[in-house]
């Protein structure tokens, strides 16, 4: 049988306090965990909550996976209805997804506490809302909710559980420990013992309230499980899920089971950055195998023998999931990544060792006060075209700028944003005021309208994203501020960067950047 | 023999990326881990680090331990030296504390490759080093370094240097993990082929790099391992070492171990927060037992279940470490989750259907435009007692207010923002202009400056945190921003929201609702 690698990031994992996506975070995150070469992806509950349903509508006209199935969530029919005039039920079939994910009690004290309804009435909406969804040719895998407990308080209920879901057509059987109490040795004896007893796989399911999620995981899998559910970077709901991340690298490299398609493990730590960028909540350094801090050495006392001999010092190789080895004393730069980077821009710095040097420092520096460029490779083409060329490319020189908000009228009313650009272009000085619906919206207003006559190429070029980090937001409203921005041709799109304590100087870098990118490309392409 | 928690922040946990403690920082954290109850404190390793020298003077001439037992940290003596002569063993002496705990190689490969000695001279380390403090009274404690990867290299070896450090005197062998690559049934099968070879206690020292820092641990443990070593909040170079928190709640908690002094298991949470507020490095929201969101719930489905049978949805009860349950308002919520609320804040809603019903309207209103009252608890408190007033709290009404950035001078140069507010308090109208490294912080300037005649109280209020996200980004910059402002009065912290297609705008109802709910809370204290 397969081995399941199942995301359940866009359901369970936003959960999370303070997460909020929306359907295009969604889908945007479904991409890159497919991308990736995850097995499922969990895309939310249609017909409960709107925005899932939303989701899977757009996901059939959107999205096309290579690798991944998608899953819809959804509930056991109502107690003493049918399934097949029960709502929500239709709801999971109209999502039209090639696996629905049902949730069922198996801890006898839900059934008789919380649905508030027969052990046996539980049984037989297990057994019907799987049969309904089976016989309309979905792949049903059971979410058996409270197991764990369940098992522990009554055995024999809960594999009656199981075995009503098996017989009625479930293809897996997904064991939850849904309050995240329990720990690897009984995990791996309860998944062990009820393995045998069941005729379909068993899954696994993790919270980490004991801090032991990712362990229960393994340990399930050692007991004999063959799906694995979790989220990315942990997130969900109090503690958060089982670390998808760290169990499939733990999976490839400590066990050798294929979590992902060849190859693909080495975007692990990529793919998790990616998807905290769009969550917007910070990255963990601690986190395992794909955290800033995971294979970083502060040691002074072992940093020559690390140099000559890493593996003494490391538990794997940092390369095998695409994170670094870092030092923090005389760190390394990565000047083969610079290289890489330029060949891959078009630019081939074979021997040119004198400018990646100065590069590799230049990002070094940039880095240590906040910029990131591994999400912004417009503004480090820009920086490397200026090592290479002697100055950065310039199509305008700015003069000055400046940008008021301030409410309008009295009390609650509107507020008004409005900006003044003064620059130099094609020889010519242009001042030209903006207005726009906050200060940046404002200033980009006023820098066209400035450009527009040189570059009326500029027409083409939008922005389509802008996103803000606060960095070391400990200082409040003073802490210095991270700005990217995504901009777009129609055919190319491309980010830059901006860093400052003041959010509207780091949004104006960004901002110049992009339009700088925008003008060299749309130049390069009409010579 | 007795059960050990021996705690490790000051040492390895100090080897964390940031982390930079003082000596006055470590004498603060030993008093709080010995007011929990803490059995060993590891201070730091006297001779190499000279700050860790001058704690253990300090700590000899100000600390007064109830619990604790301090420990000093070294390594054997230098190959073929005598151990007498060695002044890194000698500083060890002069910290006079009644542990030593000695760091010694137990890898082959480390032996001849790191410490580039034979297998023969490194026992000789060990037997001669533990044979003079031994010899000097002191209890000695033994890491054995890379024991796992030394063990599963060459077992024999790895065992001799466990047999040569008891049979000189070691009271406890600590099994270390130094790179963290384990997992929990290999420690467990370690520990108990190791446990009935050596003269000695067994103990055990994990770091997370597999995410089972806690889990190796507690297999440890089930092994027979009765010393557990470990660092608050997990601090510790790469991902961190096992998270003594975690540890000891689950001890306590599930194996009904004892591992702190009766009625201490309650201080658990409050010493963690304590801890990083010294360390300065912000606590992980989602951290097993002791974290912010550890015990909150989301689900409103599930609410009015909670509300009626907690302990169906919690693994335990989270007044046992300190910590409470939690509601979030959500979108998905009913009205059972804002009585529930309304409990937490000390407003009785029972039977108030009518307030309660218009307050979950309010709440899914302004959810659909972009607000999130999950992460802004003040903002809801504001929202609930507008409703139970009839208006909202109002500590001022005003006028309008305005803000300015713009370069300074030509090119390159700084950027400058300043705001003007105008506003009435107390019966007067005050018009300030405050200035800041950007257009909020000028705002956060001016708006103070207004309203301090006034209300003296807001110079004890600070903004700690400001986030900003934008909402369906794919609109560029005029998309809906949302800014979250965290504040503290030093005792208390709290969270507000703001919405708005204008940063600014945004920003600036954050910002007004923060001072607000903290004038709010001032005049409550006072009266």
């Amino acid at each position: 049988m397969d081995f399941h690698i199942y995301d359940t990031t866009l359901r369970d994992g936003a959960q999370q306090e303070g997460m909020n996506l929306s359907v295009a975070d969604k889908l945007a995150i479904a991409r890159m965990l497919d991308a990736l070469g995850v097995g499922f992806i969990e895309g939310g509950w249609p017909g409960a909550i709107p925005k899932d349903t939303e989701f899977f509508a757009r996901a059939a006209a959107e999205l096309r996976l290579e690798h991944a199935v998608l899953a819809a969530f959804g509930a056991t029919r109502k107690a003493y209805k049918s399934a097949a005039d029960d709502a929500q039920v239709q709801a999971l079939l109209q999502a039209g997804t090639p696996v629905v994910t049902l949730v069922a009690k198996s801890d006898a004290r839900h059934v008789e506490r919380a649905l508030r309804t027969t052990r046996g009435e539980n049984l037989a909406m297990i057994a019907d809302t799987v049969e309904l969804l089976a016989g309309e040719g979905r792949r049903v895998f059971v979410d058996a909710e409270h197991f764990f407990d369940g098992y522990r308080f009554d055995p024999g209920y809960a594999l009656e559980c199981l075995q009503t879901a098996a017989g009625a057509g479930a293809e897996v059987l997904v064991l939850c420990d849904t309050n995240g109490g329990m720990l690897p040795s009984r995990v791996f004896d309860i998944v062990a013992e009820v393995r045998g007893q069941v005729g379909a796989g068993i899954g696994i399911h993790c919270h980490n309230d004991t801090g032991c999620a990712v362990a229960n995981t393994l340990a399930a899998v050692e007991a004999g499980a063959m799906h694995v559910q979790g989220t990315f970077n942990g997130y969900g709901e109090r503690t958060g899920n089982a670390d998808l991340t760290t169990v499939i690298a733990n999976l490839a490299i400590k066990y050798g089971q294929d979590a992902l398609p060849p190859g693909q493990l080495a975007n692990l730590a990529s793919t998790a950055h990616s998807i905290s960028e769009i969550t917007n909540i910070a990255p963990f350094a601690r986190q395992p195998y794909v955290g800033q801090s995971a294979f970083t050495h502060k040691a002074g006392l072992h940093a020559s023998a690390i140099r000559v001999d890493p593996d003494l010092y490391q538990h794997t190789d940092p390369q095998l999931v695409g994170n670094d080895m870092r030092m923090l004393v005389s760190e390394m730069a990565g000047r083969a990544s610079i290289e890489l980077k330029g060949r891959e821009l078009g630019i081939d710095l074979t021997g040119a060792d004198e400018i990646i040097g100065k590069v590799a420092d230049k990002v070094k520096e940039l880095e240590a006060r906040g910029y990131t460029f591994d999400a912004a490779d417009a503004s480090f083409e820009l920086l490397l075209r200026a090592e290479l060329d002697g100055k950065r490319p310039e199509f305008f020189q700015i003069e000055s700028w400046r940008t008021i908000s301030e409410t309008l009228g009295a009390g609650d009313g509107d507020t008004s944003s409005e900006a003044t650009v003064k620059l130099r272009a094609g020889g010519v000085r242009f001042v030209a005021t903006g207005e726009g619906n906050g200060p940046v919206n404002a200033l980009d207003a006023a820098l066209r309208k400035a450009l527009l006559p040189v570059y009326p190429e500029l027409n083409g070029i939008r922005l389509v994203d802008y996103k803000v980090r606060i960095l070391d937001s400990s200082s409040g409203t003073d802490a210095v501020t991270r700005v990217l921005i995504e901009s777009s041709s129609g055919k190319e799109s491309w980010r830059t960067v901006g860093v400052g304590t003041n959010i509207i100087e780091a949004s104006w870098e960004a901002l110049t950047d992009a339009l700088s990118y925008g003008l060299l490309h749309a130049a390069v392409a009409v010579r």
